[in-house]
């Protein structure tokens, strides 16, 4: 109990030290006060500023520079036409951002036969596309989310999105972008797992899962607090059973 | 012949597109002009630099905030004296970004017998984790490299890892953040695929695929331009070996 309060306390008292630092460049400051939104306006956004920001993610790294991404787009319009449904969280552009290992498959068909290995650098290489995407539409003023499963908009729903999105084999659909304007206040910053926990001089730390309980505690009462009507077993039970759906059309992309 | 002449003077002349917009935001600007820096100098790097790196990782968005990624770092003696040689490149920091679905596992027994779905989603968010890292050291005027291969630093020397930095189960290593300074003039950004092939309204382009030959024909001339002496084929070869070397370890990740 005592370490309840702590923890409700530690949620909701203090931004986490480093979003709190002064004098830091512009793109630091991006990176450590971004939030998911989840309510946007009825505002479009310019299509300059979706060219920029589809751009950014073309423009990330990637394993040999193979690119191995695609995006797939929508406005409002298409995505209503294409689920039957308004994007998520009524955004006003959506992003459906796959690993791609299809795409180069007539060029270099010396490099099949390892599908997890292709695969994991696949999507790798499609979360740095994602990341500079989520940034580019902040430094535009842009509010985001990438979501998982909000919708039928991500990996959880693979089977799904293949057939919707007429993906071959080799895409798989990771996450969807949305995008939108919006004058929410944005809430806290999730906790985050502490330092020790995550960085570990020259190698792995066999103790950094015992250093989770007061974040795990966090995590709860945040869970709490968002969903008070909800339980917090039937939403992992919720989860369980989307992933174990899942399960069997991810693993056909790691191998056979 | 002529296609090659064509796509030898798209590679030299033109900066791409995006990349010579003007009146662009700072992290815009960093995300089209950032490149892999392949020399760096003997300087240090400040340890505020080197937390305000990590942190940016730390504080990347993570699927339901599980922030599901390891950072395991060396400095200089720290590299030589566990991979006994310097850092790749001189570089004068170097963060071993992994996908982490151990460190969870007491927490969240329910999400076990799942693990392609889980490694996926952690492979994915540990990118947009080196994503930020990456953008990070740009903004601080700190160049990097992500490299997979030279010097055993990722996901084809996963066994070789594991082994090196007491890996345990379902922590997959997936690519070497080398930090440092340099003076170097950076060489032009690699050829991007044309728009077209990647970006897709709506739906999957099933003609992406034949989009690619002049960018295909762009990345040989830049190979042999950067590699005089090499062989192509050979470089292709060695390639594929370490991927069917790596596959094996890789593979179990995602399942049995």
């Amino acid at each position: 109990m005592f370490r309840t309060i702590k923890n409700f306390l530690a949620l909701f008292t203090g931004a986490p030290q480093s979003a709190s630092r002064t004098g830091l460049p512009e793109t630091l400051k991006l990176i450590f006060n971004r939030r998911s939104c989840r309510s946007f306006s009825t505002d479009e956004i310019a299509p300059q500023d979706i060219e920029a920001i589809l751009d950014a993610g073309r423009f990330a790294p990637s394993t040999v520079n193979l690119q191995t991404w695609s995006f797939i787009t929508f406005d409002r319009g298409q995505w209503q036409q294409t689920f039957g449904r308004p994007i998520p969280f009524k955004g006003a552009y959506a992003i459906v951002i796959c690993a791609d290992r299809h795409r180069l498959g007539g060029l270099l068909e010396d490099l099949s036969g390892t599908p997890a290995v292709n695969m994991s650098l696949a999507v790798f290489n499609a979360g740095l596309a994602a990341m500079n995407m989520n940034l580019a539409a902040e430094a535009l003023g842009i509010r985001s989310i990438m979501l998982s499963e909000t919708g039928r908009t991500g990996l959880l729903d693979t089977a799904f999105l293949v057939e919707k999105l007429n993906l071959p084999e080799g895409v798989l659909p990771l996450t969807t972008l949305v995008l939108g304007r919006s004058s929410m206040q944005m809430p806290g910053i999730p906790p985050r797992q502490p330092r020790d926990a995550v960085v570990m001089p020259q190698r792995y730390n066999a103790d950094c899962p015992g250093l989770l309980a007061d974040w795990f505690d966090q995590m709860f009462i945040g869970f709490k607090i968002g969903h008070p009507f909800s339980n917090f077993d039937r939403q992992l039970a919720f989860y369980r059973t989307k992933m174990l759906e899942a399960e069997q059309a991810v693993r056909r992309y790691f191998g056979r």
